[in-house]
């Protein structure tokens, strides 16, 4: 410890800090609000006015965060011997500080520019099916961001900076390593699948289901789950997301009337991301121990109550009537035949978002491949879409015929996010991993799950995730809470495990 | 006009200029929609991330303006002959900077905070109906914002100087002399009108009417009047109000089951306001010259749409057939009697907001009156209720028996709002002075209203107020509008003519 005197020093010098950062999350926090208006209620014509207030306040925070005041405070801290959550506070702004000064404004300024651009170019080339017209905005793209990534730190792999964007603790190593895994283990898997024999039931959802009571619904679904409606709403969303702090975390959904399984299991997805920002600590607002941990924690969150409570068994019996109060013709269906309807594996979606549990990470690691070659210069652009196709082809036994079911499905690389979609993969292993320390703790949770019990499972997350804010990196997060380093064992024995006895597969 | 190279120069400042105050436009903006939220659809728990959100935009805004090259700016460009736009945006900004810096920071947090807190001891005070609760408080405000008037101009009469904040060009003694003009002949009109033995329909509009019907009304009335949906939307609020931009302006409105003459005449109010700030042009989105004219000039626009259009007998010719659709038992009534259900005078109401188009005014006056000699130090805070009862008792012939019902009702001073309740009783003079403008321009404009027409009407407001943003004062916008000076004639012969013949008043 330092002597008192320096002590006191240290946390004027921690106060200021704080004060400079509380100010930097709230033009954030504000920000997020304006986005999801904007996706949610904005009228049309307001896009303009929009785009300008966002860029305002985007500079803003730019120019607090990047004041050379925030680096003294920081050399400052640095200097002392910190611990516990002020180091962590110190570590986080650190890094955030880094990143931003290091990049050159006029370089920030062209990438945000060329995204904006580069939106409506792919929503153009999908909807013409001309992979052509989006080819030399890509170019550019990848271009800038290996600019950007030189400029975080020349002697790392751009593509390790970029995917260090969203996922800051959990190195590329790491996750190539998983990646890879799931590739090999899931592909023979996958093809087991596919020959097996086993009729499953995929009709149990079939039919068409009012827009209105399917809000009703996933009213339900949400009230089951116990979202905080004091602190949150629903609303509809073209694309689904779920935004907010710890104060107001909102849900959106979307509702097609013949598909109601997806409507629910898009609310329950939702729900994870809302309930784990409900579950930060409300002293740690404005300050990274008030703040989630980054992409594959917040996925964890949503794959686990999507995929681990959602698709159950236990869950569908507990769902399911509550299911037919709203829509009687779902009497006819059994909790077995719901159970299996929602975990059907398709052998012919080409479609990301459209995609099963165990395929979908196939689809991500496709993704991850190709932007990691890329970005490395070992990839041409042009030569995206035979690769993309091959990748299908070879991955999935299925080759897209066209490039808007291909590889200008995704809104990803127009928004010039390169790395983001591992983070998808590995959250959802992350959720396997967190369930099973969850069911290590608390004992059986199936049994909960079919009395509509989640309360206990909830406030193991909240004590082991979500009040953590980022007080610990994600590596020591998973170690803390789980007893054990990240891993890809438990979400592969759970994936073989559950899908062997689905499809009655020998072996597994 | 000065040389080239000057010019040049002039306009790279200007540029500068312009850009700057765009960021604390957009700054503005976004805490617009920040509140708008918060009003309408922000959960209950949202509230204290709300309150620092918001905290830290408006501080920032006030560093942007305040911030000593703004100064070097303004000195800069007022060296030189700048003319029109650029002079009025020149004039505009000058204003706004002078008044944020010659306030100390250490008095504006003080008084944030005293009126942070001032609102729930309102609320407490008026519910127990004792203001002894709030006179503290009210003591607070008053030294507090004469204090600030001492900042911003030590020569001037303070509460001219507040009156200033809300009506910067159309001078106090303007004010003073038009209010007093109205209470000397509102008060023996509306004496008249309490002697009339004239039978005025006034259950017209008695009934339960379901809210979601009222809904679907609301939407009819803005469409009928030419809203703009693509840069607007309707939704409740429990105090109605419209706030935005040009790009984006949200009407809200709210729904009493017995009181559907209420939720009409509040949708075309918030029309009037949503309206003007449509009407601003595009182009000056950012500067002075995309923003509204201060709130005479707001309130104009409201209630030159829900009086001289919205209380109008051609208007309910217009309008009741829509209604009747909605609501069939209206097949009952004669669009005679909804007008004259839409303009009873009322001899017995205490309320502010529920008052008619004429005693209206003396509630106004009455609280003008007083808070101009608190300001002064002519009434002590003490003395406020007595005050308050004894001027209803002589301008309105009634007297509070409670102070909820008196001196507490509304919430502007809990704001600190002194000098902020004339507008309303100013914009209504202008509304009937630019109506007579229109008629004047347009010829007859009751045929147009008959048959649903309000293009006509509408235009000629775009062209003569809307466009022009704050490009002319006050009092140069009026004159540029309708030829002459700001007055009270108009609406005078108005008020008299109209209420003359619905009431059969002898002598008007």
């Amino acid at each position: 410890m330092a002597t008192g005197q320096e002590t006191e020093a240290d946390l004027e010098a921690y106060d200021e800090l704080e004060t400079r950062i509380e100010r930097i999350a709230n033009v954030g926090n504000a920000a997020g609000i304006l986005r999801w208006d904007q996706e949610v209620i904005m009228p049309e014509g307001g896009t303009p006015a929009r785009a300008k207030q966002l860029s305002t306040l985007s500079s803003l925070s730019h120019e607090l965060l990047t004041d050379e005041r925030t680096g003294e405070l920081l050399e400052t801290l640095e200097d002392q011997d910190l611990e516990g959550e002020q180091a962590a506070v110190v570590r986080e702004v650190r890094r955030q500080y880094d990143r931003a000064t290091s990049v050159p404004q006029d370089l920030v300024e062209e990438i945000s520019e060329t995204t904006s651009n580069a939106h409506p170019t792919w929503m153009e080339a999908r909807e013409a099916d001309d992979f052509s017209i989006f080819e030399p905005t890509l170019e550019k793209l990848v271009e800038l961001k290996r600019e950007y990534a030189t400029h975080v730190d020349s002697d790392a792999d751009p593509y390790a900076v970029l995917f260090a964007e969203y996922e800051p603790y959990l190195d590329l190593e790491t996750a190539e390593r998983v990646l890879e895994r799931l590739r090999d283990e899931l592909v023979p898997l996958i093809e087991a699948i596919d020959e097996s024999d086993a009729e499953i039931e995929t009709d149990a959802f079939a039919g068409e289901f009012d827009d209105d009571d399917q809000e009703a619904l996933a009213r339900d679904v949400l009230d089951s789950l116990g979202y905080d409606w004091d602190r949150g709403r629903l609303d509809t969303a073209p694309h689904p997301f779920s935004s907010g702090t710890q104060f107001d975390a909102r849900v959106t959904t979307r509702f097609d009337e013949s598909d109601l399984l997806g409507s629910i299991t898009s609310t329950i997805h939702e729900f994870g991301h809302a309930n784990y920002t409900l579950g930060l600590p409300d002293e740690g607002y404005g300050t990274p121990l008030g703040e989630s941990r980054d992409l594959t924690v917040h996925e964890s969150q949503s794959r686990l109550w999507e995929n681990h409570v959602g698709r159950s068994r236990a869950f569908w019996e507990h769902f399911l009537p509550i299911a037919r109060e709203r829509f009687p013709e779902l009497e006819a269906v059994s909790p077995e035949a719901a159970y299996e309807a929602a975990n059907q594996v398709y052998d012919d979606n080409l479609i990301r978002v459209e995609a099963d549990e165990l395929t979908y990470h196939l689809h991500i690691v496709i993704r991850f491949e190709i932007e990691r070659d890329l970005i490395a210069g070992d990839l041409e652009v042009a030569d995206v879409p035979e690769a993309w196709n091959d990748k299908y082809e070879a991955y999935l036994g299925i080759r897209p015929e066209t490039d808007a079911d291909g590889c200008l499905q995704d809104i990803h690389w127009s928004h010039g996010s390169f790395g983001y979609f591992p983070t998808y993969s590995l959250g959802s292993v992350l959720a396997a991993q967190l369930y099973t320390a969850a069911e290590d703790d608390l004992g059986d949770l199936d049994e909960r799950t079919r009395e509509g019990e989640f309360a206990d499972l909830n406030q193991w997350l909240r004590e082991e995730i979500h009040a953590h804010g980022k007080r610990y990196t994600t590596p020591d997060l998973v170690e803390e809470a789980t007893g054990e380093g990240y891993t890809a064992d438990h979400f592969l024995a759970y994936a073989k495990s559950k899908y062997g006895e689905l499809y009655d597969l020998e072996g597994y």
